[in-house]
């Protein structure tokens, strides 16, 4: 397809090029565009009809929608910004460079620039910042047939029309009236007797990720945003929401690796950018290893004695760490999907307690065997082996469903809690035991 | 709230119960009912509105829908299942042992039960078994008009009304028609006139995951899904899509850290179940393990000679663990996402690789710093372990993004790849590195 394009594009078959991009979903379309080379980014730019040039705009790359905004003329980039949706403008102009912004600003409606303004002023991160102000509002007196003439004269700028919010004169939200609902209702009746009251809702500061998992919990296309004073002020519709789900998923596994998360996909990523994002991580647990050394080094006079033991080093930080991440990351899910809470904390203890025996036992058996068969070992270095087996896998589960309990608890991120960070806790927790039970049992 | 509706209860204020139920959503109402005594269940859903209670029963975990249903008379049981959308029927019926699907297929009206047939024949994790098969279907000749009539007479037992499916005589599906569309046409116009063609859609048998991450891409309300003769046979809702996307991070990050994904919520899950998730990758982990063993065990007597190296082994094992977890989980998620495919092998390797060396050298010159002063080392040792670092974080980074890849490309599902795995292979690499590069630059 990317091929065919270029093909006609070289031998200027606009005409037919033309129609087949106006049967191509724009998110297709974007996707090819910016396979083909950087420089016939213009003309086929111009080559697509105005709306649908919009929505591919939208689609594509902050980099190539700056290339494009730059090459405009002052009348191409108003025609692009009268068709956008608020929200989508907004995503655009935070990736933009300043002296882009203010172009962009000077180029919109006055109403569409106020919105803008409101919309940059939420915090990151915040309901207020990925809600849209555009959304079909109705009063409690109207009827039915009131109603769609509204939604007739107002929908079509509007990103839902399915959900219509019904307010006071204050702005005040009173209920929701879902489109379902007014095509089945009779033409004269009052919105007021249809309506949904106490319509699920959120406030402007709540964090994004919350809102989406509401969203979802209910089932809706879209949630309402309200201010301080309860008055209606946007709506946060299901394909952000979604969008938001998927990034903080992938936040929260970046994390969970010891990365700090970033918001652009890999590839585009540049090599400088990635490392700064994995760097800090590598280094600090680094240095943290320092005390697992020191606890070798302390013990070195009795490994002198028996070499042997240190062969076994690599399993058992190996099956701790991997115990522990199982916990952690278990949990870490959990409290993002707001399926488990810091109350539940003796409930998921006394679970994992139980599983820490269970996967203990299992592991410290197969290891002894393993030690005296697989490894030709005695029996002795068998029982000191599988004994710390036995309580490593103990203290990894039990440090692996605390910490990211406790780090929601004083307000830290659970997620930074998981699998690098626990595994040095636990490799030094597993060496002190590895070599305390060998001294005990063996005498050395 | 919980607290509160125990107390009405116990107190017989059930007219009072009755009317807060009544302005409570039904996830919420759901939710308080699993926390309070079970023995209460049958008495509070009896207490509920007959479509609300359907509505509840759906959001209830599998064991109480169970114990319900086994205490429900036939004509109660009839009652929720004719309340329930036929994707809902089916997850219910996914759930329950043999006889009790038995006794709901017998209490369903006939058309539904051969929805559920159908639905539950189609491969688990496709999208047929997600899929509902209650859509509202146009004719090209009809307009508006009759559409709407028809919206009207069908369209209160349909999941969604927002997106209509024009369809042939065959059933073979020619296009789409929002009821956006529909409000802000004219009431003569002719559906073929203003329907959009060429619809984005899917196959029965395409993964789920697929699925909703096309829905996603496009931002649907719902995708319909085709057989192999291009039938419409039902479509994907958005909020079942949101659902398969969580489901898939959740399993992913749970393939990740070494846990057999399992469908059920963490605290929902016994001791038993949980073990059998996690105790086959210890093992496996564990076992394998013994390579790191033999390679220590191998460069012993050279070790007996310069014990402070076995001091570095847990830094140096940790370092590599780390940064191939960060290349490979980096890489995994963006499989998962469709960001990267394998035709981009040669550019990740390429980033990679400059990655690779840039978070290398940091760390080799922060390493030698470290050990000649935290450590107090000579110089020498602190070469070795510099030089140790940088060609293990070298090779983490190169087989942890290379493996998921390759995984992918063979049809192993990358997810598994991840952290332990990698971490095993990296073990064993780096301490054939360190372990050469001593004896080489020590003359040990």
């Amino acid at each position: 397809m990317t091929d065919k394009i270029l093909e006609l594009l070289e031998e200027k078959h606009y005409s037919e090029l033309k129609e087949i991009l106006s049967e191509t979903e724009p998110a297709d379309i974007a996707y090819m565009y910016e396979e083909l080379p950087e420089k016939n980014m213009p003309l086929l730019y111009r080559l697509l009809p105005k709306e649908l040039a919009a929505e591919v705009f939208v689609e594509l790359d902050a980099d190539t929608q700056e290339m494009l905004i730059r090459g405009f003329s002052d009348a191409e980039l108003k025609e692009v910004l009268d068709e956008l949706y608020l929200d989508d403008a907004v995503d655009i102009i935070e990736e933009m460079p300043a002296n882009v912004v203010k172009r962009i600003i000077r180029h919109t409606e006055p109403e569409m620039r106020a919105g803008i303004n409101e919309i940059l002023n939420y915090p990151k991160d915040s309901a207020g910042s990925v809600m849209t102000i555009e959304l079909v509002d109705l009063k409690e007196s109207m009827t039915v047939q009131d109603a769609f003439t509204r939604i007739r004269r107002t929908g079509l700028d509007k990103e839902t029309i399915y959900t219509c919010y019904v307010t006071d004169k204050n702005r005040i939200l009173l209920g929701t009236v879902s489109a379902k609902d007014l095509l089945l209702a009779d033409e004269e009746c009052v919105i007021a007797d249809i309506m949904a009251t106490n319509p699920i809702h959120v406030h402007t500061h709540d964090d994004k990720e919350e809102v989406a998992l509401e969203l979802s919990k209910y089932d809706l296309l879209a949630i309402p945003v309200v201010d301080n004073e309860d008055r209606l002020v946007g709506i946060v519709t299901v394909d952000d929401a979604i969008d938001v789900l998927q990034e903080e998923a992938t936040e929260d596994i970046e994390k969970m690796a010891g990365i700090t998360p970033s918001e652009k996909p890999y590839l585009k990523t540049g090599i400088i950018d990635t490392c700064r994002q994995r760097i800090p991580w590598l280094l600090l647990l680094m240095i943290s290893s320092t005390f697992t050394g020191k606890i070798i080094t302390h013990y070195e006079d009795a490994l002198g004695e028996l070499l042997i033991l240190t062969a076994f080093i690599p399993m058992i930080m190996g099956t701790g760490g991997n115990s522990g991440s199982q916990s952690s990351v278990t949990v870490i899910r959990g409290l993002s999907l707001e399926e488990i809470e810091f109350k539940d904390i003796f409930k998921i203890l006394w679970k994992e307690f139980g599983v820490a025996i269970l996967c203990g036992l299992v592991l410290a058996v197969a290891t002894f065997i393993k030690v005296i068969t697989l490894d030709g070992e005695s029996a002795m270095i068998g029982l000191v082996v599988g004994l710390t087996m036995f309580f490593t896998i103990l203290l990894a589960k039990l440090v692996g469903c605390v910490l990211p309990l406790l780090a929601k608890k004083v307000g830290f991120d659970p997620a930074v809690m998981a699998s690098p960070f626990i595994t040095t806790i636990v490799d030094a927790l597993s060496l002190v035991v590895y070599f305390d039970i060998a001294s005990r049992i063996l005498n050395i």
